[in-house]
Formats: C-alpha cells, sequence, structure tokens
C-alpha cells in the first residue's frame, strides 16, 4: 500500500495517474473510517487526506457509499492477498500458524474500519444491502481460505462448524481489541483454541 | 422491563417515581442506541422518548456520556440477571444449553446497543476510559458466570483459555448477525463447539 508522491505521479500515463489516485483515495478512507468512524468520514475529509481535490474524487466515486463499500473491499483484498502471502507454499500442516494468521487479519487498522462500515450499516438504509453483500462475499472468500490453510475436510461432519467457529472467534477477539490492547490474552486463547481444533481435523 | 404508564407513575411515592423515570430514560437510550446508534442518540431525543422533559432527563444524567454509559451498565445487569434466571438450580451439567444461553446474551438489541457504545467509545476520547473500565467489567462477569454454570476448574491449563475463546466466539456471532439473521447458521456452530468444549472441561 505504498503511496504515490506527487513526482512520481506526473510521470505516470494518464490510465496509471488515475489507478494511483483511485489507491490513495481508497487508502484514505480506510485510514479515515478506522480514526474517525462513519460520521466523521465524508468524500470531502478523505479528498483532503488523499491529497486529491473533490471533483476528483467524485469522479471515482460519486456517492459517499461508492467510496466506503469499495474502501472496504479493498481492505478485503488486501486481507486475502497477505493471507495467501504468509504461506506462499501452504501452510504445511502447522495449523496453529495459521490459526494466529487468521486471527491477526482481525486486528488492527483495516479490520476497524471494516466494523465502523458494519455497525453504520447497520443503521444506514443506504448502505445496508451494499455492505451485506460484501460482507457475504468476504466471509465465504476468508472461509474457503482458512479451509485450505488448515488442510481441513468438510465432508467430515463437523468441520465445517468447527472452522466457522474459528472464524467467529477470531472476529470476536478483534472486537475485543477495539479498546484496549488484547493481545496477550489473546495469544492465550488462540494457543489453546488451535489445539482443539487440531485435534478435531486429524 | 416493563414499562410504567403516565397513570400508574402519578399513584407512586415521589422517590418510586424518580427510580421509574430513571429506569425509562435506560430503556430509551438502549432502544436509541440500538436503533440509531451513537450519532443519533442524544439526551434530548431520549428523553422525549421516554415521555420525560430535556430537564428532568438531565437531572438524573446531567451529561450524554453519563447517561450512554448508565444505560450500557443496565444492559449488563439485566444480562447477568437473565443468564442466572435461565438456570436457577445450576445448569446440572448441561453444556449445550449453558453454551447456546451464553452466545444468546450476544445477540438481540443489548448486544446491539453495547456494540454501537464500543465503537463509539473507540473514536470519542470522552466516552472511551468509562466504555473501556465498563467493558472490563462486564467481561470478568460474564466470565465469572460461565465458569460457574459450565462447571469449568480453571486449574486445570488450558480451561480458562478455552472458556475465553468461548465468549470471544459467542462475541463475534453477535457481530455476524448485526446485518442479516445469522441464527441457523449460529445453531450448528454453537452445537459443533459446545462438544469441543464439552470434550475438553470433562
Amino acid at each position: 500500500m505504498g503511496a504515490v508522491s506527487a513526482v512520481d505521479r506526473d510521470r505516470l500515463p494518464k490510465q496509471d495517474r488515475s489507478r494511483a489516485t483511485r489507491q490513495r483515495l481508497l487508502e484514505a478512507a480506510v485510514s479515515c473510517l478506522a480514526e474517525h468512524g462513519w460520521a466523521g468520514s465524508t468524500v470531502s475529509v478523505v479528498a483532503e487526506r488523499a491529497g486529491v481535490s473533490r471533483g476528483a474524487a467524485q469522479h471515482h466515486f460519486p456517492t459517499r457509499e461508492d467510496l466506503f463499500t469499495a474502501a472496504v473491499e479493498y481492505v478485503a483484498e488486501e486481507r486475502s492477498r497477505a493471507l495467501r502471502a504468509l504461506f506462499p507454499q501452504g501452510a504445511g500442516g502447522d495449523r496453529t500458524a495459521v490459526v494466529a494468521a487468521l486471527v491477526d487479519l482481525y486486528t488492527g487498522p483495516m479490520f476497524r474500519a471494516a466494523l465502523h462500515l458494519w455497525v453504520a450499516a447497520s443503521n444506514e438504509e443506504q448502505l445496508r444491502p451494499r455492505v451485506t453483500e460484501l460482507e457475504a462475499r468476504v466471509g465465504r472468500e476468508t472461509h474457503r481460505i482458512a479451509v485450505e490453510l488448515l488442510g481441513a475436510d468438510e465432508s467430515v461432519p463437523g468441520v465445517r462448524e468447527s472452522v466457522q467457529g474459528l472464524l467467529d472467534m477470531a472476529r470476536g477477539l478483534g472486537l475485543a481489541n477495539l479498546l484496549t490492547d488484547d493481545g496477550a490474552r489473546r495469544e492465550r486463547v488462540v494457543a489453546q483454541w488451535a489445539g482443539l481444533l487440531d485435534e478435531k481435523l486429524r
């Protein structure tokens, strides 16, 4: 997620410049949502943060809803990419490492941004259908990656639900980390649940 | 949480009337937070919803922060009471029923109100310390009730973390239920992890 400086930007062909502007807007939207929540996140605030004119921002994203659902979609893609990059040759059977990496997806500013969007969507009718659809898609994708990395055989009864419960736990740990640094406790919980899951998946 | 009608209210002695007004305000604050989120929840909106004058509301709760932290504290007490009421003679070893009851604490309007407050507190400096303290207290109390109802022996290594992970999963399931009715999936996940936990606690 490297930023593109103004000088570099001027050297890029038009299409690449447009793509770089879009990416800057998405990154600014994610930071803004994570730091200020939905109420404090408007297209103008994000445009200013990204160093982009309001007009240019609206060219890319006509409405606030367009901008923020695109931003969380972008987060979801970065999350998948980051998860795959951790285990480029597969996890090699180290389930504790996989569980720890999965849980890490739910802490940090990206989850925080997504959380603000979910909570806002629960009250904002304009946002709700798009965020619901996005969340379902992200959920399926995360589940698929988890099953693959854990080497889980979903034809065995209970395995699918075990993996789902693990991801629910990860989401709950993310929420517990919202107000305080919950890292030490989280590490012990992850070790314990990774063990329980490993016994089930063997 | 029965509402007190205006007629009944006039018949009550002054101290009881004051207590009833306070309770109406707390209940209105919880509904308001669950339905409209932090941005849409002010003392005036809550007072109107409760059928109480703004002055009377401010007599009970001088600031917005006072009102909403009291409201979530009230929710937490109701939650504990509801949980104990489910198993007045203890859970009698039925761990699946206990797990299902614990998870139920994290769905519905009370969890939704608390979630709005947590997310708001993550960006509102005035709210943050109070909500953090409240969340820690509620977390300890919920953990204590869970250990008691599950008949878990925390001197056994891993038991404490197993119970914590279960409550994290419950919180994650609550979050998953925010935008869509996730009840059918949740039931299967709960059954599966109740089984895994039961093996660990035996």
